[in-house]
């Protein structure tokens, strides 16, 4: 597994974070560029309402690049409902070419990835990456339907309601794309559905730990890691797990997943969880501190836990993965 | 939407195509490395199957290319399961670095495009490229349990047992990626799931037009165009909307899924369909006329239609999207 290092050639130039009312009320709300306080969105299902969601973020990251939709020439997106759907209808008849990806819970920082690449190999000029999910859609898919009110383990974690969008460009701007690390998929033979933050913690150790020793840097090198959606259970594994290749974490590491809400008043379990949640703190929070010049030089780890309803009701493990994206203030 | 024109920069090193028994029946059956007689390929599960049917495709294309797993920088795979769960038990532990993709069955066009801008941009060596389908995984999933003995429509196309992978290579070989044009998402408001060749048709057409538009060619400099899976019904359409705007892909034009099986002894209504479909007929038949100089200039054009059983069941339009890969001979 290698890093992918970039020379100043993949920039971003506009985020956008939109999200549903818990989110608004949990700890970084006010980073959020725009809350729906209607969880449906005015539309009449659950997956339209994320599609809608998604295409706020995307609009709203063009728009605050200063950019029209003409000015995109592709978009790379995905989400966790079934092929892909939410990305789908979010992006349907754009008259802009569109590149699918699946990456479960890392999708933001595959989109990312992949944009970021395809910018710096000068085939782009300016790339959206997006991603999405939404409580409902997650829950009518995975779990139960909501009317059920189905009880959860207090390893659970809770899917956020939440969209976030970049664009990539190759115009030089304040933050720049330094490396990308593509990770591979790590079964460790975990079935728990309910515990996922342990099925994607390996994953996540495999690629930090790698990154580490690709770009010979340390964790002292960095203002903050970043992971994506462990939440309690899994943040705590993969210090644990990274403490026994003795790079110990702990000075600039936290999870989107346990920023998110605020755990303390609101009923999430073991914190937030689904592609939307690193998302929507990605572009809601880090990269605002960013263009503030507050963090400067970010390691952000998407995880995710790459099992279907199928898979689980066929008990097979659940393997995860993860990528990394070191973003840098220039 | 634009091509991108690779110059020099891509290459097809290995390849090859498994496929079950239904496929080897079929007319080009002969030119598939391996088939299986089973489709169960031994294992409990459809869904298990489906994932040894790529690893057995991935595992042929890097031993083709004469190379071991570990000279595999990374791999670029999905497939129709809901979250791509074919690829990712197909590529547990390999100790490779994996990015997912979801195109439905546009994924292999979607997948030589991403790995091939990541060999052109000179980020990595050798990259796999991958999709798969199983019909009885595909059955369950989209339609009905095998047991039920649903009725099918005459428009309905049958899912290919198939899995397709190459290996794309910076050093030359004589088989050139020469563009790749990513489409867009395009829905006309089709909502009949069993006449999906209808509903990829326009956006095969909108990319094939763009194509030929942009690199400023026509169907005559070529040796050939084939489509993904549009079947019967979807390939007169294609036909048809590109003559509205004076182009004549006739002389050129065939589709996978009406190559793949014996139509007149088969009983596969609308011909076949699945990732799997255009990818062992690339990675079986038409990859192997151009090693063999049959073939010199190619238009390899995946088509995919972006539904999922739950925005069918919402009475929602299906889109359609469609790659393009230009491979030629040097």
């Amino acid at each position: 597994m290698n890093t992918i290092i970039l020379n100043k050639s993949a920039f971003v130039k506009g985020f956008a974070a939109s999200v549903g009312p818990l989110e608004k009320e949990g700890k970084y709300g006010k980073y959020f560029d725009t809350f729906f306080k209607d969880p449906l969105l005015g539309e009449d299902t659950w997956e339209k309402a994320e599609s809608k969601l998604q295409k706020s973020a995307i609009d709203n990251s063009i728009k605050k690049a200063g950019l029209n939709n003409k000015d995109i020439d592709l978009i790379v997106a995905g989400d966790l409902l079934n092929q892909c759907t939410a990305s789908t209808f979010s992006n349907i008849n754009t008259n802009t070419s569109y590149l699918g990806v699946y990456g479960a819970c890392s999708t933001m920082a595959l989109s990312i990835g992949v944009a970021s690449l395809i910018i710096s190999g000068g085939f782009k000029t300016n790339v959206v990456a997006a991603t999405s999910s939404h409580f409902c859609t997650a829950e009518r898919q995975y779990r139960f339907p909501l009317e059920y009110g189905g009880q959860k383990a207090p390893s659970a974690q809770h899917t956020v309601t939440g969209a976030g969008s970049l664009v990539i460009t190759s115009k030089p701007t304040n933050i720049e794309i330094k490396s990308i690390t593509f990770g591979k998929i790590v079964d460790m033979g975990i079935t728990d559905a309910t515990n996922m933050g342990a099925a994607m913690a390996p994953a996540a150790a495999d690629t930090i730990s790698a990154f580490f020793s690709n770009t010979n840097t340390t964790p002292c090198d960095y203002d903050a890691l970043f992971t994506g959606d462990l939440g309690e259970v899994g943040s705590d594994l993969l210090v644990k797990l990274l403490k026994k290749t003795n790079i110990d974490i702990t000075p600039i590491y936290d999870d989107c997943g346990l920023m998110i809400y605020d755990r303390e008043n609101q009923d999430v379990d073991a914190g937030g969880s689904g592609c939307g949640c690193s998302a929507s703190i990605l572009c809601g929070y880090i990269l605002n501190m960013m263009q503030k010049n507050e963090l400067k030089n970010v390691l952000f780890c998407a995880t995710g836990s790459l099992q279907s309803p199928t898979s689980a009701n066929q008990n097979m493990s659940i393997p995860g993965i993860a990528h990394l994206i070191n973003f840098k203030v220039i």
